[in-house]
């Protein structure tokens, strides 16, 4: 392109872009502390996956004799390279709170080390979860079929080890795995919400469960169900007060049809199935059904007509 | 980090989590012939889109001089390794079956050709989805447009493809194409489900269809409608009866708009439409439009408020 | 594999593969100048929003002193490349149209030059979007946490881009821009839609803005929604007439929340809600609140069971 020319005008714009990071608005991070880096979270997350089912991406034979080896390995790496990131998230909080004393590299090998440790009871969970997928869904062939393809595996996996961060106060790290998850499956389980053994999304696109959802056991979700929050505290000064308990409690045994809506801190009962598509914002009593009204009733005649000449929307 | 104290905790840590190994539950594979890799399935889906749209990618100059060459190396790689994959798949599934003596080799080679001779019809199948979107959408501007950016176009090429090998019984890659497939675009389509021409998904994001939808032709989904299952027969020991017909029967000219949930084996009649948002879960004969009760009757008169001080979700 | 036999089988599929191209039906390139490629356009985009939010991946170490550098060496890149990459679009259009004599290299420096030199004012939009952010979710911590985890922040970021080029006619890369965005969020925005000040989509998965939307000051939309068009005007050859308005109208402090289907060209007056779930067809006034009809008129009581009893979906 036009070299002299467009050589002042890129400084130009360089000149005006500087301008609008001087506010220092919280969405520049110039002269902060290295971020903690996506793809680097992602690289552990998957090798934690693998300590979940080993051998499952196919890469690595794992044998009774190498099994010792390959997880050992696995294991250093993610100790190093996952407390190197949690380090980068607690620092960037100290730079921001002016805490400039406290060990923010002790403290992340300390959370990394109790997450490694925690690892043998999640894989029990996890192998609850996938029970749970079997159980509930008559198109699953196999355990297998289940950890190789079904999106609801890699998204819980990830939400029980982030929710162990969470648990210990990690900033940033835990919301950037929630999210890594998200972006491949279409679930949104919030690193904060408590979920109960025997899980299972179905399908999962469009599922988002708020922070301080508290899930029993047995729960079963379809596609598209939010679990949200509906008007919440503030403290004098007009501020929302973050913290307080503001999404729904699913007790044992409850299933939610696809698109339904649960919102705010109310209580869905034990064995309490919601149908498709409902808003619900009033508790639900154990064991009851929720579903839309009879659509036998909302029917308007039409002669048929064929499809080129048939409302067309985009 | 600490070197003697660090290695101690992990050779305990990979003792406690080879012991959740030992009860090969299904969702370990050690010692188990290596399974499909995921990445490699996902390069030959990759080819197969550039023999379906040649050129699409950009990355090649197709011309009428080079196309049967360049035609000719892409399926010559795709033989190779799409077979080597299905080979992984039939010996996974001998294994677990205790069927040491078939030919996964040869069966493998088999299904992979059959795969490949149906591609000229598969092509003639995409054309006509592809014209079903052109015809469908205002806002598409070309047929270039939709192939480069209809996230649809590589749902449905990866279905019809899937699909093959579906009907072939091989075991486990069908399901990890269409995944490969939802992850990409939201859109679920389990690769059993049978769709006829002129096929046409608007947007797309939350979609399913399940196993045993059979859709007519010129049938048009837009975004999050679930074509699914409701309560299924069990055999007398309680488990799921696998193979039954339990999703949808969609006829010709069928359109479902957003949101909508269609259970059970069900029949929507020709040209019948389907409203936004509803929830369908008994027959609807041809040419009849289902949609929610007029919302009118749903206002509830607030006077305006300052954004503010407005209630907020998460 | 069979190499004799299996050369002949190839040789055999590709002349009727070829024959299937011979239609030039508009879903192949062949002999085609080639066309924008899409990896570039992502990386041009990941650039720019490293311009946006400088430092944001972590991956640079972003200082006063270094921050013009870095700003120039992005710049020059995306002004090289993305020139190049809107040059093919701009060719392949007339080559389309028969329109040889244009200037397309010309054409495309001049719109990327425009593109760049409004990123100063895209960026204070984002800024407000970002804010918009965190005062309408009370989960989020902090900005930075948003810009590193909320889905949204991407999606905006691109659309911003894409619109500047949409309103500058470039063929297929705004729209190959907006799925890229798509297809990592879930979030479907047409590059066309107009979109006012601190706008706020929280989750995202699934919501839909149509090409001729126009949404003012403060809106927020949950997951799932649908900003869509219903019905449009034809020519007199039964054609779709292209650019008509016919999506809706969002005044401002609107709020949609989670699976709501909004469809045609009506205006949502200013400050008006729209409950989950429903589907509006028919204007709504300032202030007022929609939702559907309560949920209570709805149970139908059941004595509760136990888990394996239940019905059961997929």
């Amino acid at each position: 392109m036009d070299g002299q020319n467009g050589n002042s005008r890129i400084k130009r714009l360089v000149d005006e872009i500087v301008d609008t990071y001087e506010d220092n608005s919280g969405i520049n991070f110039i002269d902060a502390a290295n971020l903690p880096v996506r793809e680097k979270i992602i690289e552990s997350l998957d090798l934690l996956v693998e300590v979940m089912f080993p051998g499952c991406t196919g890469k690595r034979t794992v044998t009774r004799s190498n099994v010792r080896f390959v997880l050992g390995e696995i294991l250093c790496k993610v100790r190093a390279e996952l407390s190197d990131q949690i380090e980068l998230a607690f620092r960037h909080k100290c730079r921001r709170d002016n805490c400039p004393n406290c060990d923010c590299r002790k403290k992340s090998e300390k959370v990394t080390d109790e997450l490694l440790a925690s690892l043998p009871r999640l894989r029990e969970l996890l192998k609850g979860d996938i029970e749970a997928a079997y159980d509930g869904d008559p198109a699953a062939e196999s355990f297998e079929e289940i950890v190789l393809s079904y999106p609801f595996v890699h998204t819980i996996t990830v939400h029980r080890i982030a929710h162990e961060l969470y648990l210990r106060d990690v900033p940033l790290i835990p919301r950037m795995m929630s999210e890594a998850a998200h972006s491949k499956s279409g679930i949104d389980i919030h690193p904060g919400a408590k979920i109960g053994e025997h899980f299972f999304i179905d399908h999962g696109t469009g599922v988002v469960v708020g922070e301080t959802c508290v899930i029993g056991e047995n729960v079963k979700l379809y596609q598209g169900v939010t679990l949200g929050a509906m008007s919440f505290a503030k403290d004098e000064r007009g501020r929302i007060i973050k913290g307080e308990k503001r999404h729904p409690t699913l007790e044992d045994n409850v299933t939610i049809y696809a698109e339904a809506t649960i919102l705010g801190d109310i209580t869905i009962g034990k064995g309490a199935t919601i149908g498709g598509n409902v808003w619900v914002k009033q508790p639900v009593e154990p064991g009851v059904t929720i579903a839309m009204t009879n659509t036998s009733s909302l029917y308007r005649h039409h002669k048929p007509r064929a499809r080129r000449e048939k409302e067309t929307t985009d």
